[in-house]
């Protein structure tokens, strides 16, 4: 058994770099974010958009982020960013990123999640919830 | 008479900057949105996340948005945007935006908007509507 | 005869879209950009990033660009760009970019950009150059 | 004695929010950003342009960075980031952020940089450098 991986690959525009004619940091919080979105999607079968409806959730936002640059990623560059989920807890879970350049590591990145459902106590809040089994089960791969 | 100008000054920053080591086109786009909200805040007294309830619209939608770069901008350059509405149709205005670079024009950019609120028939859908008398006499200074 | 057309398809991101829950009108110029660089390498064979040292050029900076918006994008829409130029000028070139969405076009985009090289007598400074015509003539589909 | 503090107010803007109506994360590192330039710039009086060419070096590469989520910022707050460098190392550095919305703590943030110039040896390289005396000295107040 191991985890499921998700696997997109892109090309590093003009207007993702910056003066030093690399990948501006921010940029990188933006690839990671579009490989949970389409890990989710590879997992469950359900387009992006219509996840909080099929689950009755409000989303998955972020509480955590990081990113260690290893080596630059430049204009014209083909990347391949490889994104899965390293841990479910109870209603959060963490998803670690790896982007390579050239068949190289790039930048390793890491996010975590809460499974977050409107508070029935108080709709205008928003609270953790247990993250349904079904759905943990679907990122594991035999 | 002449029309309400908004001047708003700010820094171009390394992250705004491309491998060229000048703005990147798309940001002047984003620092017009900037020059259109705080206009509408100088010109109604009304901050911008409450501009809809405040008139019952949804917002002021771009339908049309056009920039000519006369010169460039550079990282760590004080710039200043003047903004004013151009010309208010019944549903409809335009937004004049110049970006001063050292005291000259560098961008002149213009944004057409509308005033919008959701269909009585088909909430789903928005609609343009005619913007009252009392917001466009808030543009005009004696 | 007609002019050489460079489709490319994407996804719209969560980070494309603003609180309306649609594409931000900035990120179109952005879009804009990726068609006109994949346009050129298309038509020239060319990488991107080789593009100034195969001709000589500093690049192929924008001095007018402009949007209309029909119809929004929204999160999980697969669109697509198709980027041709429109004109060719002595130094200059328009490029019209239409961005589809469920085959309708959504958003017109127009760019203005300029063949430039460095001053010979003040390396400094950049200024417009004559488009070599073997260039143009990749730009043409029999 | 303690660590200088770099204190910048500023608006969060329509662009900056995503559909949940809340900044979009990648944003924050953008404003970590420019929270360390402008740092940089109180403590050695030096614009952040000319930073590379005062102490000859190619500049102040990022080789990590994260974030704790901890309440959101939307449209139209004002909100403050303060910065600090939290240790100096022999060629690194790491900068403590703290984005403030209401007077809390929304957004906690951290980035580790190099000092880093040209390879002598091989121009094309960069490596990082010693961190100049005089320069950690001008991050502590008395």
């Amino acid at each position: 058994m191991a985890n499921l991986i998700n696997r997109r690959q892109f090309t590093i525009e003009w207007g993702h770099c910056d003066p030093a004619g690399i990948v501006f940091n921010a940029r990188f919080f933006e690839f990671f974010d579009w490989g949970t979105w389409t890990l989710f999607e590879l997992a469950l079968g359900i387009k992006p958009p219509e996840l909080g409806k099929a689950f009755g959730i409000v989303g998955i936002p972020l509480v955590d982020a990081g990113a260690r640059f290893l080596a630059p990623a430049k204009f014209g560059d083909t990347v391949e960013i490889a994104s899965q989920v390293s841990e479910f807890r109870r209603s959060s879970f963490d998803v670690a990123h790896r982007i390579f350049v050239g068949g190289a590591v790039a930048v390793e990145g890491s996010e975590t999640r809460v499974w977050a459902a409107r508070d029935p106590a108080d709709p205008a809040k928003i609270r953790s919830q247990p993250i349904p089994p079904e759905v943990t089960a679907r990122f594991v791969v035999a």
